[in-house]
């Protein structure tokens, strides 16, 4: 499973399908581990939509390779799909191919693909579910929370002077971070799928919005380009320039955001602003990551990275978990997902100042 | 000179005399190592003011042990004293106790006490300077700032939230930051000579500005308190309560302000906020170090760390230089230095977004 997983992550981070890798054990596989080399007979994962899914990449590559399945364990990130999409479903290939045994990491939430285990199950097929079932939610975090709760997953990202700050008094906000940051967050875009900001954004920095390599070229993907507000996107304006499609959604609701969004399969949206766009969506309690650049940096005027969005006492913050912050050159990256409660607010122990 | 470096350290961090240390050698001491413990006659420090110079402490000690100094190696990190202060002058000590070298970390820049290399010199004995120069430059760099430019050194704290904000919309601005930084925080505050507020933040916090221990009880060393602004603090306030000496400086001068308290001798001074009074020390480019915790917070509304300070654009910003970030629980500690240029604004190698 180890290898598996292995195999998933060679698959691309964004589009509309999971990262699954997939290993065929020659039988009898007494335990379901590809560990020892002698007993893989395939391996597989998926490249992206309209390609095939792992377990048809696996046991094409096994029949190419010359060896028999019948028998075999197929040992799978994700649990098959049953449904035919793009592709035909993988729990239908298995039992075609005759597999006698299926080890899954993480069974699929997704309503319309979900029931591989029991068509296989039904085909007599011996299925076992939840090997290094928790490194398999970490992989396929963003796109099960998006096909769980039928909107995407959300990043809100900030890039901020040390007061908060994403721009100067007058406006300009460019080079508030360093390269290094910088270059980060492009990499960052060029795994998510779509990147919104506010038509306020638009207006004053006219970005581009795509995703491109240290030296400015722009990357193989091209998430979409969303741009939500009523007012318009200028013709002359970046957006309309190379890059990934422009989707202008002339709303401030939220709901209606992420629901447009999702019917274009959007999995991974990453929010950047500006500070009113990152409001209402805290505002919606739609932000389930934090992507804070803050550089070493004081303004001490200019717009701050959120704008109000209802707290009106410190116990109405939102409080996030973060992970070990990251230097990047001389910012530091603060990733963070919003919290339920806090230690601090609850058992304040001492008197503060 | 390893080892009176080590010595120094013992010396507390406060108070307006450096810290020092120094070890005598037996005669001859080919090398001016503390390394051989064979050779180590005695060992001294200074203990803070009123207390004998490290020096002094080391001859004594030499005495007590019925050691014989003549002829010696005296291993100092700073230059000996000429003048007469609290205590006699550190280098007509050594001229009378006849020790024959005397080898020195860093040359003191105190005009008052400068000229024991001199004094030693005419006397006969060999001087150096300059051994381990940049660490015992290092250990003395708050006292060294501070004599040389004859006011305090600043270090400004800025605790906010990862949107820069140090209180919420109603003011209330209680454990933004955590358990485990708020004791951070005390601890530095018993490592300085003084402690500066606003007014402001004294109407609205009712500050103690003690140092206290994780369990809440005072440390022996209480900076000095210090609050700026022309408004009255209250009779019942909280500074008026156990704790450092309370000054109250009626002006809006940071220049007046340094040079009280440099009066007082006060070699380091923690600006604690609030917004006003941090950004009347950046505009006056008062501020030596920034230590910004940061805590994985979102407030969107509520006043940022800094006021305005008069940065109309990106090119005006106060741009630092930071050390690695410190993880403090939740929170991330910056600490940073201004500096004179950037890279990211001088050579923006491409376009932004
Ligand atoms: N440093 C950085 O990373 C960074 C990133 C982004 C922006 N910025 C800075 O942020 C500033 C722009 O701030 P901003 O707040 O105007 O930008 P914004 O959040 O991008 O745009 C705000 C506009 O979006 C529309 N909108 C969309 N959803 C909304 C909702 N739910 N509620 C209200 N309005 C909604 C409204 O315009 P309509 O009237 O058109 O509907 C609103 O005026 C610029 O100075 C820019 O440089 C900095
Ligand atoms: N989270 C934190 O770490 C933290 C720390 C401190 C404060 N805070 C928050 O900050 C808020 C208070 O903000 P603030 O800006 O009013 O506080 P402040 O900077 O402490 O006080 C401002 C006041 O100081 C006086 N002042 C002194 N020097 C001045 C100068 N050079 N220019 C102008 N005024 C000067 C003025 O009052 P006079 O009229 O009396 O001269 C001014 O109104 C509170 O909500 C507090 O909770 C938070």
């Amino acid at each position: 499973m180890d290898r598996a997983l292995e195999l998933a992550l060679r698959g691309p981070a964004y589009g509309p399908n999971p990262r699954v890798g997939c290993v065929l054990l020659a039988a009898p596989a007494a335990t379901a581990t590809a560990g020892d080399a002698r007993f893989v007979l395939a391996e597989g994962w998926h490249e992206g939509a309209g390609t095939p899914h792992a377990e048809v990449a696996a046991l094409a590559a096994a029949r190419a390779a010359g060896h028999d399945v019948h028998g075999a364990t197929a040992v799978v990130t994700l649990e098959p799909c049953a449904h035919t999409g793009r592709t035909g479903p993988c729990a239908e290939a298995l039992v075609e191919a005759g597999v006698g045994r299926v080890v899954i990491a993480v069974a699929d939430p997704n309503p319309a693909a979900a029931g591989g285990a029991d068509r296989l199950r039904t085909a007599g097929i011996d299925v076992a579910v939840g090997l290094r079932g928790e490194q398999g939610t970490a992989l396929l975090r963003t796109w099960l929370s998006a096909v769980d709760r039928a909107r995407p997953f959300v990043t809100l990202k900030l890039a901020t002077s040390l007061d908060g700050r994403v721009a100067a008094a007058d406006g300009s906000s460019r080079w508030v971070t360093s390269d290094v940051a910088r270059h980060h967050a492009h990499q960052f875009r060029s795994q998510v799928d779509a990147i919104a900001v506010g038509t306020g954004t638009v207006l004053v920095d006219d970005p581009s919005l795509t995703s491109r390599t240290a030296s400015g070229e722009l990357t193989r993907h091209q998430p979409l380009r969303v741009v939500v507000g009523v007012r318009d996107v200028p013709a002359g304006a970046r957006l309309h320039g190379p890059g990934g499609e422009l989707v202008h959604l002339r709303t401030h609701d939220v709901t209606e955001v992420l629901a447009a969004l999702h019917a274009r399969e959007v999995r991974h949206l990453l929010v950047e602003g500006g500070p009113t766009l990152a409001a209402a969506f805290l505002r919606a309690g739609a932000v389930d990551e934090v992507h804070a650049y803050v550089a070493p940096v004081l303004l001490g005027a200019g717009r701050s990275a959120v704008a109000d969005f209802g707290a009106a006492s410190i116990s109405d913050a939102v409080r996030l978990v973060p992970r070990e912050p990251v230097p990047l050159g001389p910012d530091v990256l603060i990733v963070a997902t919003p919290a339920v409660t806090t230690p601090s607010l609850t058992t304040p122990s001492e008197e503060d100042r």
